[in-house]
């Protein structure tokens, strides 16, 4: 049996110096709050007091498709890792025998930062102290399985001791935001915050789209039968989730146009849509104008803009048709940002009231456009490195090519981006670690002095973030 | 006289801590068998037992683009190197003065991978002691001419002594694979092996399209005047190849491109160009279609494709007009995947009997598409840094751009591609060392354990190519 | 008060063997003359004996666009920072209350290169030696306006004490070149050069284009009412710029592209723009057609073609409209280069008498288009990382991705490419600095002797610029 350790220096140099600035500098800013601005956690997870995380499998497999597309990119099926089919197929529902599976496929994960997190997770925040193998699966399904009936491990336990100051869920502009309400009435509200993520109303090509229109007629009392009441329903909504603690919206695109389009045009187009007449074409050019249009609004409503480019969804169709969205066949492609975020910034870019938060899957766009945009434009700040780039090298390659241009103070932070709620403490980890061992770097080359670089550290861990969100 | 040495600790961190677990990693894997499942190696040098190597301008200079366009980039003609113009022109046919011209502009190559190939070549292979310059240029012609008379320098003999397990050829569809023959009898046949490619007959404006069909229509047996003939022939060539030995095919192509056509519109773009009427967008959307026609082929055969793309070749048009190809000016263009090969993989990705290993030169790419793809799909793997890439820097960008996404697994080892056969051992010596620093690197950050990093550093060396290529 | 130093080994690696190295190799080069063969500073500076620098503020901030953007990204009116609006508005003209938001400030440099530069020029040419605060402002500034009285710190005195062999202006092609005639008529003519930049009268869409053209006719003497005397008024102002000093040309553009018209189209296009009749498309393909014509007449006369290209100027258009170009807000785009040069360097790239020196603010065309372009072609240098990229981690990323391929004598050494006369020797220091830190990394790694790093180092902080730009 294997004694399974994670070094206290994991992501600093070998190089001693800067490992002793490194490890000082990270002292300092470990124990800060976490302040979880973007995320994905399930508001039910913490609004319903009774929630738990169900087995190990679910905790730790099931959901994650970080986890179940290398298993399946090696050749298991999702079936065997407890994924059900839409069409109702037969799947693996002995999720010790996922478990099994899982644990016999973990070599997958070496070097990654799945492997990193869930390494951290067993050992950090469920106590494991054998490597997972094959050999030692069960035992440890046991011992997680025991934690997780113990009182200390339910959601709103593990909120506090992970010393979460605020966490914001992603909801659809549709969301009654029931669990928000409750929370609010508890007293949470400040601790637990939605995002208003209009993409299911605004891309007119979106499967279902006219049932979420009606969905949002419904929601905001305003029938939505023209491009007007279109509008006067979101704003409607936006309100909403204004009051509901929301300081921020969120909005996913294949690509940054932004390009807005003519009142006539756009009405035309939203009616030939109702209208079930929609090609893909008007479809881009109207989200590109709901993007220019929400910035209009977030500059009236001080909400934050978050604008996620360059994800190709879905590129698996057998595989969505089998599981539907989400399993891991997302995709990037090259995005172009200078020229598609030009009309977007000239009408809102020095507006004091705007605040756009940009995030690439286009790592050759950090250096090129991204970072001399977010150093130029007072709207614009660009966010943390994002999905297969919230890594140890990834985040080293954004620092060493953002920083330099865009200057600290015109980025947002770190978002752990996260489904995963047991994961999040070992995503703030590594990112600050990576920031400390970075800024170390910095020191020992003789580019920022110690005291300028514990003032960066804090900023990284923590104040970047509040203040790029808006929160209190 | 300065006495030339090549650091045995080359490619290792200076930092003493993690060359020390490079070292120990590098020990284990230094000597294991060379399995070399790409390249150029010219199948005569091992198929007649006579073969021998010829000069040393023959052996270093005149056959290596990698060396005579760094020497014509800084003025030097082709002509001087020995290259023979197509109009009959002039050369230099001493081949001493070529070896001079070389030796006097040897500086050029300092901090090349090429500088690094040959400089241990001529040390380890040749046991050359003293540096390359003007000066010493025909002591060290000397020295190597009279170890190419000796019979341990036979290609045969040096084979042995790199303990090279298999290596596989690149031979065109029509070839008779005569030399693979006299190895396959002279039980030769599991260490050299061919590899099936196409390119001449699929791309329909090939230079000489119509003789190389002719070629075709003579090896296969099968009269190839339509479309579905030249199937029936492409399969025909196919399973000869596997009967020789092939585990694989290769493709080079400019864009990605995998678009299939309908067997119409197939049939009617290779009868125009049967006629002699063929433009260069019939033929790109043919090659796109006969890219998706050998997945589906391989997906039957269980041939591994490679997939070689993004090079413009002959860009310097007087140069290709006075020398022919393969001069040093074929240059990079930027390349998309993501959709690109979007129908091939929705055909076959989930094919259990398909495999596809893709090479790019454009490393933006790496982080952004095809390390996402290789870490879904079950049949597609992430062929090792290419060409330009295939250089210390060039690797370590590799490792920290693909390999937290993909994972190690998702990717297929090393291939040295090369064709000058006596610089292989250098090449998967440089890969072997670069790889066992980098696994060096994640130990010593504390972001994978040594007994992991051991495992790792074999896979790198030889257990991947292996796999990857289906080799027994 | 807190002392301010800056490491006597900045930008050297902090592992102790490369440290050693690294220093042993920047003492040999740290005091070599500068050649500075492409930059903006303006020649009234050192054409006028009576020229100073001004205020701190006017030295330091007004017009420096790396440092105002910085500013301005985090809410800091240009008006704040004494930038005056076109349209006569109010802006500050107290430099003291500048310098002092400067400084309240300057906290945003920390890690940028703006940042480094500014902390060596107030120390190292300055004495400051506190650190600058809101709260030393005003000390420092009294120091450093105390220091520019005195006669050690007019633009010659630090022209000598800076050591600068040779600097190169960037000059209109319809310029007098008086103050460059005044300098060789003082016998300085050999330091300080002319550069011929016919941008303003070759884009047919340059605001204010009809007038441009009316000052190369009176400057040239050749009444440009046709595309022919357009292009032999060129040729004269050529000829005139190289018996004034000049050896190079400097173009710039938004793409790369070189495809040239035939006389015809090129003489109606010109006639059209001429008559004021000029679209985006048709400007577009004459600046392509230019840039062919350029190369030509260069192989012609000898001078140095420099083409810089990726721009995106004036991003911002209110900003453009209130104050102008060159404000902070250009933003590169990506850029292809293997195709857009094709006709160029079909035509030119092999010329014994053609030079062309290419620069990119896309790093991902580095590696995959213009180190192999730079490797093969005799005519073409690729040019030092440019703009953004001219910073400690853009130099590192540079020289990674391109010596490897190109090898280091296709590049061209260094350019400080500065309005900000006393930040030069800042700016080759950094550059100094990292390219030994660099070749140090190549010595401790093995993979270049200590020997043959001493020759690079050389050539990286004086031979290569000399030779590239013909520099006698």
């Amino acid at each position: 049996m294997s004694q399974w350790r994670l070094s206290e220096d994991r992501c600093f140099s070998a190089e001693p110096n800067q490992r002793r600035v490194a490890r000082q500098l990270y002292e300092a800013v470990r124990d800060l709050p976490i302040v979880s601005p973007h995320g994905h956690v399930p508001p039910e997870l913490l609004g319903d007091p009774n929630a738990r995380f169900g087995s190990p499998a679910e905790l730790f497999i099931i959901p994650d498709h970080y986890v179940t597309r290398m298993l399946y990119s090696q050749g298991v099926p999702l079936e065997a890792l407890g994924i059900p089919p839409r069409d109702g197929g037969a799947y693996e529902t002995d999720h010790r025998k996922i478990w099994q599976t899982f644990a016999e496929h973990f070599h997958l994960f070496r070097g990654t930062p799945t492997g990193l997190w869930l390494t951290d997770e067993m050992i950090n925040v469920f106590g494991v102290t054998e490597k997972l193998t094959g050999e030692s699966a069960q035992r440890i399904y046991d011992h997680i399985e025991a934690k997780l009936a113990e009182p200390d491990f339910t959601p709103r336990a593990l909120f506090k001791r992970f010393n979460v100051e605020v966490l914001c869920t992603t909801d659809a502009a549709t969301d009654d935001l029931s669990y928000h309400k409750a929370l609010q009435d508890e007293g949470w509200g400040h601790r637990v915050r939605p995002t208003f993520r209009p993409d299911a109303v605004v891309n007119l090509d979106t499967p279902g789209w006219h049932e979420h229109i009606r969905k949002l007629s419904e929601a905001s009392g305003i029938d939505v039968t023209n491009y007007d009441r279109f509008i006067a329903a979101l704003e409607n909504r936006r309100a909403f989730f204004k009051q509901m603690g929301a300081t921020a919206t969120d909005h996913a695109a294949v690509t940054a146009d932004t390009e807005p389009l003519s009142h006539a045009e756009a009405s035309k187009i939203f009616d030939s849509a109702l209208r079930g007449q929609i090609d893909a074409r008007s479809a881009a050019r109207f989200t590109a104008h709901m993007l220019h249009e929400m910035a209009r609004m977030s500059s009236e409503d001080g909400l934050v803009m978050q604008l996620h480019v360059g994800s190709f969804r879905n590129h698996n169709r057998r595989l969505f048709e089998r599981f539907g969205p989400d399993r891991g066949a997302d995709i990037p492609v090259a995005t172009e940002w200078t020229r598609a975020l030009l009309p977007l910034l000239n009408s809102f870019g020095t507006h004091p009231n705007f605040r756009v938060i940009v995030f690439t899957l286009d790592e050759s766009t950090y250096s090129r456009e991204l970072a001399p945009l977010a150093g130029h434009y007072p709207a614009m700040l660009l966010g943390p490195p994002w999905w297969f780039f919230d890594s140890v090298k990834g985040m080293e390659r954004y620092l060493d090519r953002v920083m330099e241009t865009a200057g600290l103070y015109n980025t947002a932070g770190f978002n752990d981006a996260t489904r995963a709620f047991p994961s999040i403490p070992a995503r703030h980890d590594v990112w600050r670690r990576v920031t400390c061992n970075w800024l170390a770097g910095q020191v020992v080359t003789g580019l920022i002095d110690e005291e300028d670089a514990a003032g960066m550290a804090y900023e990284f861990a923590y104040g970047l973030a509040k203040r790029a969100y808006r929160l209190p």
